[in-house]
């Protein structure tokens, strides 16, 4: 697991403990997707998503038991998303290692991530999870697909905007983000209105690290990050430091490189620095500070606690990732 | 819908309804989605799995509401693998239908399917279904994902077995297909060995009918198919017609050609030449006979109804099918 939690050692015993969850539970089905999906697990990465369930489960009656099998169910599902993503994207690295579909090839790589999906609903039909939150976990999945197919659509075209990136975002990271912290908070009988404004700070997180996510594929360091820059860019993903840039684009110097579907080295570096000139890395960080500033508001309502004090700290921290 | 269930009017009827709950339940989800979607649940194929759903769900108090709904699950989880499935194969038909992946690309084929896998598990969460049975659903589910990668780590490979191709298409076809008949009779109350007897007949149909299909793949007509022959051969799928043969291949002529990974024409010729030659047609017709045997067999044990008899002559059909 990365250093993210080594500040608060009782989360991270807890993340070690979901890890743990997440293994035993993978073990004992196919040894073929056994070896397979354990380093992927093993590897680990920042782990947010069953950390918030964690922490949000903290603002009720904390059932660690239950709660711990819940954020390994989200981690779970998050792995099967990165595992299809991969498929799409032909990606060739993740959180370091190679990815699964580099390995072991595109139809390994379909079948295990359906598997994980459906191990997830296995395991929540297992414990005693309520079947609202199965269903708000089928839910919040339809709307990654969703915000996937609608990201492919766009692919390679000028026409993306900024509203269809918002719905596209809010699908494809910010509804796990959400999800995660109103499953937490829920499974722990916390009040309808505190699982509300966690979801909210869940939402508002989930998008400015999205953006935070894009930015870096403009501005990141490729072995810090794990995965290779300027990948959502020659995969023909406008994201927002672009549909900022395209806005100034008057003469359409931009979008007409934009909308060709394939990019030689000199066609990135021109549109690196339109993007540039035409602020969108400006403004795309002021976007960042926008979320973030929302995130803080919903976390200042919460009730006073430790979780409190380490949701405003990751924020924090979150914001200022270079990796 | 194919005229499959034409003899059967209630049976037909119903199945009707049961596409109208698919249509219904997929649209309002994205309209690009919807609109790729619903052409294939029109075309419908032979709809065995729902009906098997229906008739199971007969022998025990009928709620028609609850059981189309379930058997609609089953009919999109079905989809979901065949969406999959085509991605893998690079499948340009279905059904008589360009597939998913030919028609909107690999990457909307791949959130289609992962979106209808988690469709069907929102829908069993709003009906009263039990958590038992949830559960079944996604183990078969993962039966079918292990079956897939297992059959695709045997791909172009002559080290393919009878044992192994037992387990194979025991996971990717007859586990839905027992799912099927346990769903509907233990949502209708039925009592756990009517269930596990109806199980049964389920599970050698399924078996019976994989073996069929993939002796179709040699001596099938691809107009009545709707899909084309020789397509598992050509994908590197050595099914049991290859695998009898090579049985009896003890100068390892089959073998040999077996084992490069792409086949020029007179190379799939010389192929179905010694599939003939070491009787691997015979033999796997023989096998055939056993599972429909064993699922007649089964079938006499089950308290006298109609459905009891509409399973039977339904057998007999499929046993004799040649599309």
């Amino acid at each position: 697991m990365s250093e993210f939690w080594k500040n608060y050692p009782e989360i991270f015993e807890e993340l070690n403990d979901v890890k743990n969850i997440m293994k035993k539970s993978i073990k004992g089905s196919d040894a073929y997707l056994n070896n397979s999906i354990i380093p992927l697990v093993e590897q680990g990465g920042k782990m947010l998503r069953p950390a918030f369930v964690l922490l949000s489960g903290k603002f009720g009656e904390y059932n660690g038991e239950k709660i711990r099998n819940i954020a390994a169910v989200v981690e779970m599902l998050h792995l099967a998303t990165l595992i299809h993503d991969d498929i799409i994207d032909n990606s060739k690295l993740r959180r370091g290692c190679d990815t699964i579909q580099s390995k072991y090839g595109k139809d390994f790589a379909v079948y295990a991530g359906d598997y994980l999906f459906c191990h997830c609903f296995d395991m929540l039909s297992k414990h005693d999870y309520s079947m609202e939150n199965l269903r708000n976990v089928s839910k919040a999945i339809k709307k990654i697909c969703i915000g996937e197919i609608r990201q492919n659509y766009f692919r390679y075209t000028s026409k993306i905007n900024f509203n269809k990136y918002i719905r596209i975002i809010s699908g494809k990271t910010a509804a796990l983000f959400s999800l995660s912290f109103m499953l937490g908070a829920s499974e722990a009988k916390c009040d309808l209105p505190l699982v509300r404004t966690l979801g909210k700070v869940g939402y508002n997180i989930g998008m400015a690290f999205q953006i935070i996510d894009d930015l870096l594929d403009y501005t990141g360091d490729i072995e810090k990050l794990g995965k290779a820059t300027q990948n959502d860019l020659k995969q023909g993903y406008y994201t927002l430091p672009i549909i900022f840039a395209l806005e100034e684009d008057k003469k359409g110097e931009l979008a007409s490189i934009l909308d060709s579907s394939s990019f030689e080295k000199d066609d990135i570096k021109a549109i690196f620095e339109l993007v540039k000139k035409f602020n969108g890395i400006e403004k795309s960080k002021a976007l960042v500070e926008r979320y973030s500033k929302k995130a803080f508001e919903n976390i200042k309502k919460l009730p006073d606690c430790e979780s409190k004090m380490i949701l405003s700290e990751v924020l924090q921290t979150l914001i200022h990732r270079k990796y």
